[in-house]
């Protein structure tokens, strides 16, 4: 049999040593197990960058795959913890919004609460659920086991109100999500947002700046030039050819972002 | 036969070749075998560092784990390398202190030098025994070898003094160990300091701040409080409610703290 | 059968999801492969730098390895990706020169062109031809595929010329090419430029500073003695004791090192 695949998304940094914790719980109970890093440095508690993050790779991963996402400043108090299905893949993650992304656009095949203390670790620290709740969860499952084992079937699930952007007259308000390691600022905009009008009739506004178009490519423009483009996971993103647009705007997550038909 | 798993801990950063050169040594000769990155982020040739960092996952492992540990100022000069067995797991680590917080709590079931150039790659670095001795020994591990077969059985390690803090007549002088991503203060003293007294008759004291009192969760206190609480690896930490405590304190590994009953 | 060993190395940065992304479409289409993360931290369309960190891996791993290898301004542009196999092993990348260090002291035993948009996924995004085009192609030669099937054989590819240092008449003049993790300045000049004359008859000459012989170890000299020595990958390196060599010579990559016999 193929090892199962486990991906892995935290706010825990690059330096400390809580991921290789959970990766030995997870290797301990699913010997065999590929695992993939995703992502550690979202945004301390950033809930809604780790949605982002999380919904911008489902679609490269097989069907299977189990996906660990530990984005929890309620780790300890009475947040939910769930396994989410969707895509043929599993999400074991805090109830707190984390899912809304990869939800946005599918049905859950189905949704159960991790409480079953039988599947947890012996010793469960106040404030390490990852470690050991929900990495013996995703072993549970990357064994093949019975979701339902894991705690009751439900349907609730919270959502993030800012992962959509607001309609707006003849376009769109919306804000800037993650800046990638590039210094692109990836927007909650995306290609669909654009479909009745041909990208280059749009203007993006961010930071004072105004983006005439919409981009193919990084190399549609000449180096400096600051572009606005779909990006690869969907969503339309400011950038500088060669360069930093982050810092070129002094902007980062939380920005503001209008797109408007140009005038 | 489900492959084994190899950890690796380093001070070799995360941007460099020099990890992928070990990987590529130990898959080359141990075929399949699962490797786990802990932390490549320990301080330059801070041992005392990478000796917590290892402390702090060994419960995570199964038996038959082999933990590679390079963080090795002396390489090139007459320190010795060994291999250490405890807890069912394999360390192999230069003999410079690493293995202090390994050993603190439990006894060594086996230790050996590591010298046979036949199980080493044929021409070695000065430089870097991490990819040319320690990578191979630990793949000689990794498929079942003889611990014998690397160098004759060794009865002595090198300890760190100041991984243990200092009783004093009615506490603990310790110090800050490591700052985490989230920029937690971790220290070298442990639940077990406590055990006399209730957690809430404690009061830390570091950077010229006083912390009554030990927390249970993050979410204890409102968001910017300082407060002392048990990391998940069992030792006690300085934090900032979803905050940062090392930029709060200006304070760092290094940092004295501390413990006394409150008066 | 063993599974393959596919190593990635990308300025994509470690904050991303980008390189989880192609991880996800490798596991997907090879299932099982072994995946070596080698660096994600060349210097953003760095492609000399990138060609640098793979040479200095190769001989780390066995044959068979599959190295894909995304540092890929002209991303969208007219530019070839192709794959190039040598010294056993494969290479998936796009022809603009990150071949070069791998090249240089070695045979090319095949090359081809990758333009098959059967083997590519279905949808080609115009920013992300390593998850779409050469994760795929990688993907390919780890089941043992046909690299004809990929395109057509070819005898071409881009060299890049700043690989080499120039000869002067009793020297060389070369430049750094990447400051590690821990600041050592790598430099393109190599042991064999030395072969002539001693290690200690050389001087080194960085930044205004004169180094005098080349030293065999990091711990030869003195904490904080700036030091000129030959690196675990084969090049002439500027390193402090204990220390940062970057910093301390406020110099990086693109820095002119004369290297010349001591007069």
């Amino acid at each position: 049999m193929t090892p199962g695949i486990v991906t892995l998304t935290t706010d825990f940094g690059m330096g400390g040593p809580y991921v290789a914790a959970m990766k030995g719980v997870l290797l301990g109970l699913a010997p065999g197990a590929a695992l993939v890093d995703v992502c550690h440095s979202v945004s301390p508690q950033n809930i809604l960058e780790g949605a982002f993050v999380l919904a911008g790779i489902v679609d490269a991963f097989p069907a299977g795959t189990v996906h660990l996402v530990v984005v929890d400043p309620g780790v300890g108090t009475a947040r939910r913890m769930i396994v989410v299905k969707a895509a043929g893949q599993w999400f074991v993650l805090p109830d707190n919004g984390l899912i809304t992304g990869v939800l946005h656009n599918r049905k859950p095949e189905g949704i159960w609460e991790i409480n079953n203390p039988d599947l947890a670790r012996p010793e469960i620290s106040a404030t390490f659920h990852g470690r050991d709740i929900m990495a013996p969860a995703a072993a549970h499952l990357l064994r093949g086991g019975d979701p339902g084992k894991l705690g009751p079937p439900s349907d609730a699930f919270l959502t993030l109100r800012n992962f959509e952007p607001t309609p707006t007259e003849d376009g769109f308000i919306g804000e800037v999500v993650f800046k990638d390691p590039f210094g692109n600022l990836i927007t909650n905009l995306r290609a669909d947002h654009l479909a009745e009008r041909p990208a280059d009739s749009w203007v993006a506004e961010i930071a004072g700046q105004r983006i005439e178009g919409i981009s193919r490519t990084y190399q549609d423009r000449t180096a400096g030039s600051l572009i606005a483009l779909i990006g690869s996971g969907g969503w339309i993103e400011a950038a500088v050819v060669n360069g930093d647009a982050g810092r070129h705007l002094s902007a980062g997550p939380g920005a503001t972002v209008w797109l408007k038909p140009k005038t």
